[in-house]
Parts: structure tokens; sequence; C-alpha cells
């Protein structure tokens, strides 16, 4: 008689380690439960399923073979028994049983166990705000939802949409909408700007602009405050503080917690905000226990501390660390960095590690190296720009994180994955200047995106490089009383400095072309702090060296250059 | 009065340290010297340049913002002296002196210098066979060997071309001739398969069958013995041991070797092979020179022994370093990892470490998991396998290297790359399984490529998984006599099954479908040993597991599947 396994939860942790443990145990009696009845199924690929990219639900639930992931696959391909529509009640520790109950007959029934492991996942946060039970509301919970939405666009039920909730899968549902159905789709956002906590503002506002221009109307700093419907209960519009807003469809979609409910009610250790506590080897406080997937309190790898990471990828590697150790095998799971990247229309956004307003708000003697370099070879076709910042500690040179905005590819991917394996193993800013990229022109540049990072991190932490903020930057753009002993120093192409300098005066922005700057500096005004501009931020810093060699050592270079600028929509930002 | 810095060679490292180094101590007086008219160009896309993507050589010579970096670019933007068609003559240590010719006028001059830098590159291998001095014969020297060809293919005078070499360079020429100018292109290489001593000869393997579908002739394990010119002196065709092949254009490019002669009659310590030996500063052996780019002799991160690594990215990086050195700030190279990456036509392969075969003869107990996942979610769109492969040392778990084939797009960087970053920090197997993939559908897979490697990596080090070896099954699928009591056990769906089993016999080729192995099982011959067979490798483990637990233990795994086996163009292979 093998140990018998029981496994609550059977979505991506749980079956990969159920699957993992029958190969390294063959004799394990497996018995996965879950509430639902469609199981195993790719959850993040919800938005492409409902965008129509994935054209049937049942793609999400099969192999990379074709063959759906049902009760009877995983019983004769497996060997691993699952009971589908069968909740879990409570746990007996003493005595080592899960009390479950079938939901459609109602029976009860306890299951045995030498190892439990808790796979429960999450739940999305409901909004407490009238209308949410309208027909027409939807959270993203699991594949019936998501079902019933495509459901509804395809028949032409829907042609407004309000999703509230500007995190991944927000923006991935507005996307889905607006994108392959034509759905007028609105996003809001209670946080000043999307994807809060996960990436800076200035790479949110770069998303932001991207989605208004490819049709989504985004309002971030505004939350719902009421979903409103007709008398027979269908909804037809969300009212903010600020506007009100027609809606045959709303998704809310405002964020995940760790269902918990079963752990704490058994006495296991559970966070206050509610992610089940594990050791390395995801050991509840229970060493008969485990638990992985989106339910567990994560430890950043960053900054040490306590951390919730619901991702599907992080899942899978738990559920096999799990089946590992319950097989025998001494596997631990380390800190997580928090690697995150999503499509969004024609640009893609990811990034690693913290920002730089984490890493502020954590006490790090913080500094961003803002870049956009070219993707490929600046000479060769279709490359495109990329906007990549590193965030790093001056006192340690240790880096915290990174962050990219690209064109629709595959090229951030590589940068950031790198970065995350760096971060990974403790990598400090010289390891972003030596590490290998693989280099030829259709793929990159002789000076990798990730190596120039370096190299400006470095410049900033030896003080050769002094930056201005953006944000303070930006703000002078609008309102230059705030600083009135600044003036921009454009160093571009008169051609591209010309409309900036007919709006801002000759005062206040003044065009020194680059290749001139030896001959020409002197008609940079005396008793100014220049504040030194080019596209990507690189020429500018040679100008400051320059003019520190000249003694005039009262400059700044905006980092990244007027590219960011661009991209943060300038025109609409100073109205 | 500021250092007088003379620098030789102005194409890559040269330039790079140039301009470093008058950032960092602007009071430096730096004068490079190049013998070319050309200088600072990105010699990597050469090829890019022939093919028409890039349309003209002067965007091969501007910077990002479209300036030409030509000696007044040198001279105004940056403060750096240039001079162009003047030759290095020889180096007086004693006095620290270069001595310069140049070459229009044959004047000599002598440049007194207090820190020498080599960064004379490198110079294409001559072939030592008639007719290499034909009209219509070309090294890929450098640009205006490139102006000339493109010259001649836009003129139409080219129909048919040879081009002698199969590493990178040869490869790229061939898909510009016939990709874009729909040139008839044959490529020779006199080792038995393409990119010899980068990749191993499966995955050279798969790229000859691209090129082939793709229109180039390749022909391996053949030598050109002779060009043939006509009465005019104009090539009309290279002969092999094999055949004649008509030809109006002949490109030779087998490979490249240090220009190191300055150097050498310098007394500086040079390799047998021509490298210039220099330390982690890179300095020569005469701490007032400094050496860089394709010129010197590299230290391989993983072996520790010397290599040679000419590449334009590790050029910047290293010009950098002597720029840092001479400036007095205390900066070093560290090993390479030999990256590569290359497109070819609608396919790319790439690499990092050492391949399989030369950790065998480095000594290590290597081994190799060859996988073949998707490149992104299987269910998403546009998602293709990519053929990876991990090499590792089975004693210390490092992994060795990394190689990848899949579709030309920028996916396999990001595993190289990130596989790059962990090699260069020493990586382990169990890095690869740890490393944190930023995952999304449209950009990966939950179970990344990456981590997938280091799970099977890990199944054959702990002796859970075993192995066919690829060369020793396609052998036996050509001469099943080789191994009389193998038997393949085919458990893909019985429709793709099928054409092999009517191929080879029933006796030989079983098929036994993965879901039904637990009641079916018994149709596999007894006494046999079973090659497990399906499309990416990781089913054929699994049964590998159930057939062990029955006590079936005579199984081996085709690794990677046959997905690898369809990419070496079977057919083609078997005949």
């Amino acid at each position: 008689m093998g140990k018998k396994i029981v496994i609550v939860g059977a979505v991506a942790a749980g079956p990969k380690a159920a699957c993992r443990l029958k190969r390294l145990d063959p004799d394990c009696e497996i018995t996965m439960v879950d509430q639902d009845s469609l199981i195993s199924y790719g959850g993040c690929g919800i938005p492409y399923y409902v965008s129509g990219d994935v054209s049937d639900a049942s793609e999400l639930r099969a192999t990379s073979f074709h063959v759906v992931r049902d009760e009877n696959f995983f019983k004769n391909a497996k060997g691993v028994n699952v009971l589908t529509s069968t909740r879990a009640m409570s746990i007996d520790r003493e005595r080592k049983v899960l009390r479950v109950q079938h939901m459609e007959s109602g029976e009860q029934q306890e299951l045995p166990y030498d190892k439990l492991m808790l796979a429960t996942g999450a739940s999305p946060f409901a909004l407490p705000i009238p209308g949410t039970d309208l027909d027409g509301v939807f959270t993203i919970a699991n594949l019936h939802k998501a079902i019933e939405i495509r459901k509804r666009i395809s028949q032409g039920q829907v042609s407004r949409a309000v999703v509230i909730g500007g995190g991944a899968i927000g923006i991935e549902m507005a996307e889905a909408l607006k994108d392959l159905w034509g759905v007028e789709t609105s996003l809001i956002e209670l946080a000043p700007h999307l994807l809060p906590g996960i990436v800076d503002w200035h790479f949110a506002e770069m998303l932001k602009v991207h989605l208004q221009e490819s049709g989504v109307d985004v309002y971030t700093g505004e939350s719902a405050t009421e979903i409103i419907g007709d008398s027979e209960g269908n909804v037809t519009a969300v009212t903010t503080g600020a506007r009100t807003l027609d809606a045959d469809l709303v998704i809310i979609a405002v964020g995940v917690r760790p269902r918990s409910e079963l752990a704490r009610e058994a006495g296991l250790s559970v966070a206050p905000w509610g992610g089940i506590r594990v050791n390395r080897r995801l050991q509840t406080s229970d060493p008969d226990i485990y638990a992985a997937g989106d339910c567990i309190a994560s430890v950043s790898s960053i900054t040490g501390k306590e951390t919730y990471a619901p991702l599907g990828s992080l899942a899978n590697r738990e559920g096999r660390v799990v089946a590992d150790n319950i097989a025998g095998l001494p596997s631990t799971f380390g800190g997580v960095c928090g690697s995150f990247i999503m499509k969004a229309f024609e640009r893609c956004i990811s990034c690693t590690g913290i920002s730089y307003k984490t890493a502020i708000a954590e006490g790090y003697d913080a500094e961003y190296a803002l870049t956009s370099p070219p993707d490929r070879a600046h000479f060769f076709p279709n490359q495109s720009v990329v906007i990549f910042q590193l965030v790093f500690d001056r006192r340690t040179r240790k880096v915290l994180g990174a962050q990219g905005f690209g064109m629709m590819n595959d090229s951030l991917s590589a940068r950031i994955d790198t970065a995350a394996a760096l971060i990974g193993k403790g990598g400090t800013i010289d390891d972003f200047i030596g590490v290998e990229m693989a280099y030829a022109p259709p793929f990159s540049a002789a000076i990798d995106t990730i190596n120039a990072a370096g190299f400006v991190a470095e410049n900033l932490c030896e003080n050769r490089l002094r930056q201005v903020q953006l944000e303070r930057f930006l703000h002078w753009m609008t309102d230059m009383e705030i600083e009135p002993d600044w003036v921009a120093l454009d160093i571009r192409h008169p051609m591209e400095a010309k409309p900036y300098v007919e709006r801002y005066g000759k005062d206040k922005w003044v065009a020194v072309q680059y290749e001139q700057m030896r001959e020409k500096y002197s008609e940079i005004p005396e008793g100014k702090t220049c504040i030194i501009l080019c596209n990507a931020g690189t020429r500018s810093y040679e100008v400051q060296i320059f003019l520190d060699h000249l003694g005039k050592t009262d400059s700044m270079v905006l980092g990244g250059g007027l590219n960011v600028i661009s991209r943060l929509g300038v025109d609409w930002y100073i109205k």
C-alpha cells in the first residue's frame, strides 16, 4: 500500500504536484478534489479565449497534444483520482482526514491522508458597491464566467463595456473586448495609475497612452461608486465620482486574494492578508500539510519580506517542489522576483523585481537608470525603441528591479528574463554590464539594452551622470514657474527641437546641436540650470561631461530623453 | 596637458574606448589610426546590406540619430582625432612611439603615446587553392567588398553564386543572395556539419534542412579544391572533390584570424594561433599597451581556457574596459560564454556556452537534455515548437551550454540570454529549474522552456530518465540490424504513428497510445529494448516510469521526440 495523498484544488499547482508525485512514487494513491466541474485549465488564457484568439474553451483545458484534461484523463493517463464538483469542508488534523461534500448530492465523505496539499487558489475581490449582482456583471473567477461572457459578445448582446480594475486581467479583458469584437470599452482604475504596485507610474502612463490610442477610454484615479441596472435587473451603466458610463457588460477585475479559509479554520498559520504561510519546502505550520499556488504567502527574493505572487508559472514550479518533498526529495522553492509580462494591443510591458517607488518605500538608497535604446541593431529594418529601466541601490550596487515598455514582440522578454536571472542571483550593476547577450543585428544591438542600462546605472552610481527626476521635469513642462532657473538644452537636430522652441520660447528651450557643441556652447545661457535633452539620453550625458569640463556644472540629464516624453503623450500631458 | 593615447583600429573596440575615455578624462589627447578610409561601421550588418535589408552602406556607419561616423564626427562631436588610410607600421616600446605610414602619400610619422591600444581586428583566412584572385571572388573583409558585391548583384551580373564556408557569415551571405536577390546559391562546408565548433551536429543538421527547404544547395563535408575562371580572368565555377558548381560570384568566408603582426613584432605575448594575450584589465604583456576586440585571446568562462571570440558585442564591452583602466578605474573583463545567435530565412539558431561534443572532448561527465516545447502557451495562436538543449556535467550539475533552433522571432533570444546569464554565474541545473521567467500566454508557456529543460536535466542526472543517444537512434532507423533487439514504442495518437508502423513493420515499430498505456501495456513485446517515442519526449518519460514500475526496465526515451526527428528531415535522412 502506498501513501495516501489528498490534494485540494485541481487547476495548476495541484495537478502538477499530483502528476510529478505519481512519477516519483508510482505507489502513491492520489486523490485530487475540486469544487468546480472544469479542472486543470490555463486560467491565464481566459482573456485570449474571450477575445477569440483561442477559438474554443476546451483548448485551455487541453494538453499540447490536444487531449482534454478531465477526470478520465487524470485517471487513465496519470493514474490520479479526481473528484470534481466536490468541496473541501474541513481538515481534521488529529485524525488526518479531509471532509468533503459532493456538491450535487450534498453527500459528505471523509478522505484520510498521509500528506495533504492545499492548492485552493485565489478568489476575486468583491467590490463593495451596489449593483454587482445585476445581470451582465462578471468577475473572471473561472472558465464558466469566461464562456458566458464570450457567448454574450458573440451573440451581439454587447456594444458597450466597462472594465473595473486596471491590473493585468482588467487590461487584457479591455483589449479582448475592444480589439477583436469592437466593443466600446472603458477601463476604470482607482489608483493614480494602471498596474499599481507592479510598475512605476511612467511605465503605466506609457501603457495608458497606448490603450487610449487603441480606442480604450481609460480613467485612472477614479473609483466605481455604483453599477446601475434597469427594471429587469440588467446592467445599464457604471458611475464614478466623475462620470456615468453606459454599459451592457461590466467586468470586475479588482484583484484576487488567497483562498485560505480551510487552512485558517484548521488552525494553520495564515498571514493577516490571507496568504497561507509555508517554509521553503512549502510545508504549512503542519508538516503533513503542504500548500502551493495562488493561496500561499511567498517571500520576495529582493526584500526578503512576505509578498503575494499569484501566477500560473510559479504555481507549476511550486507544485513540483511539493511533489518532490512528499516523495522524500529535498527540494526547495526560493523567493520570487515578481517577473511579469503583458501584451496590450501593439505593445508589451514587462518587469521583474521591485519598482523604484517600492524601493524607496522599502528604504533603499534607490535610483533608476531610464534608457530608450533600439530593440535591435539601429540599422536593421523594423527596429523600434524600447523603454527600459533598471532600479538599483546606490549603496550596494545591487539591481533591485527592471521594467520595460516596447513593441509587441519577444525582445523585452529576453531582457526581463535575463534581468530576473541576475536579480535572482543577487546581481549587481556589474553583472548587468558583464552579461553576455547573444548578438546579431536582427535580434539585438552590439551594445545590448541590458548592458547599456548597466552602463548608465554605473555612471549614475559613480556620480559621473546627474539626472533630473522625470516627474519633476514633466511638471516643469506644464508650469515653468516651479523652477524659474531651469532651461531646457535641446541638443537634437534643429528640426526636431524647433516645435519645442516655438512652444516654450527661446529663453526656456535652447537648441544647440550635439555635433556643434564644441564650437557653439557659448550660446548656452549663463546662470541657469540646464536640463539636457536628446532622444535617448546618451548624447546628453556626453554634453553634460563636456560642460562639466568647462566648469558649467549646473546641469541635469533627462534619462531616456524625448523617447520617453513622447510615449507619455506629451501634448496630451501638457494640454 | 593630458595623457597621450594612441589607438590602432577604428571599427568597434577602438572607437568605443576612445569615446568612453574622452568622457572619463576629457583632457586626454586621443589619436585613432586605421588603414581603411571607412571606419566605425557595423561589420555584422554587412550581410543585411548585401541583401538589401539595409538600403544604404552609410547606414552601417551612422549613429542611431543618423549621423555618419567619419573623421569629422569624431573630431567635432567626440573630440577624438582620427587618421584614416593610415597604417600602423611598428611600435617602439622603449621610446613609447607608434610609427605609422599615410597610405596615399607614403609619408611616415611617429605618434608618441603614454598608453597604446591595439584594436587591430581580424583578417579573413585565405583559402590555399587556385583561383582566389579571379574577378568575382570575394572575402568579406570590409565594407568596400560588400559595396562591390551588392553593386554587381543589383546590376544583374550575378545569377549563380557559391559561398565557401558554412559559419555564420557564410550562411548569412547565402541567405542574402538567395532570399532577396533570387541568386541560385550553393554553400560548401569542409566540416561534416554547418557552424562547426559552435553547435552540435543535430542543431546544424536542422539548420541545413531549413536552408535546403529555402532553396540553398548545401554541401557539407566537401572542400573547394579550385576556383575556375575564363580567359578574361572572370570566375566561372568552383570544384570540390565531388562536383563542379557554376558561379559568377564566389564568396569565401572560411573564418577569420586575429591581426596581431604588429603586437608580435613588438615582442608582446601572442598565442601560437595569433590571439594577443591580455590580462583581465585587457593589458598586454606590456602594461602600457592594451588590446581589445577581434585581435585578442579571450578566456572561456566555462573551461577557463584560451578561446577566440571575434564578436562586435564583446569588442564594444572590451573597449569600455580599456577606457576605464586607462582612466584609472579598476574595471575588468571576465571570461566569454560564446553567446551566439543567427537568423536563417524563417528560422533562428542560437547557443551559449559549449556544445555537447566540446564538453565530452574537454573531459566533462557531460550529458544533454534535448527538449521540444512550444515557444509560448500551446493554446496561443502562432505558437511553434522550439528545439532546446541544455548540456550539463553530471558530476557537478553545472550547466555548460545551451542551444536552440526555432522560428525567426526573439523568443529564443530570451532563453539563450537567460542561459548565458546563469552560465556566466556558474549556474547549475537547479538555477535553471528555479529561474523566474516572465509569463503570459503570448510570450511563454506556464512551464517555461528553460525551466522544463532544467527539469529534464535533473531527471537525467538523478537517473530517473534514461535516454537513447539521438545519433544512434537515427542510425538504427536506417539500419535496424545494428540493434536487433530494439523496438520503437510509439505512444502518439495512432494516426501519427501509422506511417511509421507501415514503413518499419509492426515488429519494429509498436504503437500503443499514451492515454491507453495503463490498460494496453501487455501489447509491448517482451524481451526487447523499447525506445519510447512521442512528439516532445515528455509523455515518453512518464511511460518509462510506468514501465519501470511494472518491472520492464529495459527502455530508453528519445529526448525531444519526433519534433527533433522531423526537423532533421527524416525522410531525407532515411532515404
